[in-house]
């Protein structure tokens, strides 16, 4: 436990995996997603004055490397993050993540975070606040195809969000689902484990879909989305990567984060560049106008967007002060005189007798 | 001191300021500089095959931040760095940074470093390495004008790589030359203060222009320069930031690092877009021509590219086993099933006896 350090410019607090579990635990799972999306709606709804640049990607024949940076004039953010499907077989995580919060006025780097977990949390607290938005009023059934690292989150910042109690899982492979179904027994949900993607969706209000492989593309066909369903499609986030047949898309009102990087990446790549799509901050705003009718379908094509995990570390460094869970790094030079790096080796030298 | 502990995924080395200088002074400074001169030349002369890409930059009234990314196939690496040049009078770095390697195998982070010093040194070496191509043979005395925070590693790079031992000293600023000479006191020089530009330059084979303001834009005029000489051009790293007059270039045969961030950057953003320059890689393979005669001006517009970067945490990376300074950071989460994060939480919770 540390105290916070903000006149030691050299030391730029860092929350490890082990730190950012505890956070959660101490704080509660909900009220974290609940705490995000907070930030996330106070974010969105300035969306405008944020620099937008879509991520910064490094691809190769394994998977993909991004840096994801936004800034909102005050503070700058940026993430890495991988992407590697295969990494799963190797017993490694699929994605891994990073990030960095920094001053813009002197460039100097405030917070460095774990964001594997984080990611996760803030991926599933945006689709809850999108949800809010968009699904039928009173919504209580979620049907989530895919139970992998994702769907905890998922279903938990639906129930605190948006008040979802009941949750009709799927996954092609049976033990993601009862595993799913147990780390979330005692929480809250009336769970029912599904055979097929058609038994998921029977009655559910919204349907969220979480897949990771690129092999399963079309998880939903069009005969399985009833009228006035809401679609949270999580899964669908690189090129060459979508899980909705493009008739679902075509029935839909399409919603999303940031289009220049939606098109590419979302479920939208398979329909025109010009493709009337709505951004979801303009609801948020009152610009545009969200679920109109009960029949609608809403889809909110969701890839992940720089800003959004801009407010999950601003919110990570909001707690740091309460839970006293991080530990300070010595990441930047600080000699006395700013020009006199050389100096503070020559100092480091003398301090060791050498 | 730790032990590399490749086998734990999750973490990742960390090499601190602390660690940094220690490292510096263990293996000693002039040898650092060449070592790392070896891993920009192995680097250089496989230019074709990195991704390269101009740096994502996030511009604001007081400064920049920049994330330079690349990737050699088989490791990934970026820089996170700041220019703020206002910062000095607040007792702050200009320029702070940090820097990744990764595997692209996996997309897991196997490196974290502070860049600091570092990028001090690898800017010193990629300096020296350039002028070991384009000097004019035998140079022993360099007119340095500019005598901050990386002066004295760019003096001596230039006597571990290139053999120059006489160096004349300038700045606007009489108390920077009285500091770097200080500083370099003992290091195998014979220094002469001086007091102007016109005075440093006088005999000197090799001018190095290292300047940090933007107002002081022209530091060489064209009156200043001699046939013969090799320009080594630091300070104008970008848009609107040049210290050479126009005519100078027009004199020169120009080498960048890496055209499209050069024309945007360096000093030859004051020439036509389509200005004929040499990539010095190119004359590091022997696919270009460097220096042909002896009445040559010879100019290295350096902007500073990701490949040097790359470079410089490479040869870092491979002293941590010897030197032991690093610290393991838990930065990335590692469940023992891959697919079961939220679980990694619970068990946490477990642990704690919640």
């Amino acid at each position: 436990m540390n105290e916070m350090t903000s006149n030691d410019l050299n030391l730029v607090p860092f929350v490890s995996v082990d730190h950012m579990m505890k956070i959660v635990l101490e704080i509660g799972v909900e009220k974290v997603l609940t705490g995000i999306a907070e930030y996330l709606e106070n974010d969105f709804k300035r969306w405008e004055l944020f620099d937008k640049t879509p991520r910064v990607a490094s691809h190769s024949n394994e998977g993909v490397i991004e840096l994801m940076p936004t800034s909102d004039g005050e503070v700058y953010g940026f993430k890495y993050v991988n992407g590697h499907p295969k990494n799963t077989k190797e017993g490694l995580q699929t994605v891994t993540a990073f990030g960095v919060l920094a001053d813009v006025n002197t460039g100097y780097p405030v917070l460095l975070s774990e964001m594997t977990i984080l990611t996760a949390l803030r991926t599933a607290a945006t689709s809850a606040m999108a949800a809010k938005y968009l699904m039928p009023k009173g919504s209580k059934t979620m049907a989530m195809i895919g139970n992998g690292a994702q769907s905890e989150f998922q279903a938990l910042a639906f129930k605190a969000i948006t008040g979802i109690s009941n949750l009709r899982l799927y996954d092609i492979d049976a033990t993601a689902t009862d595993r799913c179904a147990k780390n979330l027994n005692g929480l809250g949900f009336n769970i029912v484990k599904c055979n097929s993607e058609q038994m998921a969706v029977e009655g559910a209000e919204i349907i969220t879909t979480v897949t990771a492989d690129k092999q399963y593309a079309t998880i939903l066909t069009d005969n399985m989305v009833g009228s006035g369903v809401h679609i949270n499609a999580i899964g669908g986030d690189c090129p060459g990567k979508t899980e909705l047949h493009k008739d679902i898309l075509l029935r839909s009102e399409i919603f999303v984060e940031y289009p220049p990087q939606t098109r590419i990446e979302g479920e939208i790549q398979q329909l025109p560049e010009d493709y009337p799509v709505t951004e979801l901050w303009q609801v948020m705003t009152g610009d545009a106008e969200g679920r109109t009718t009960d029949k609608q379908i809403t889809l909110f094509d969701s890839v992940g967007f720089a800003i959004e995990d801009f407010s999950a570390l601003r919110y990570i460094r909001d707690q740091l002060e309460a839970t006293g869970q991080f530990q300070n790094l010595d990441m930047v030079a600080d000699p006395d005189d700013p020009r006199d790096l050389f100096g503070m080796i020559l100092r480091a030298q003398a301090a060791q007798g050498k």
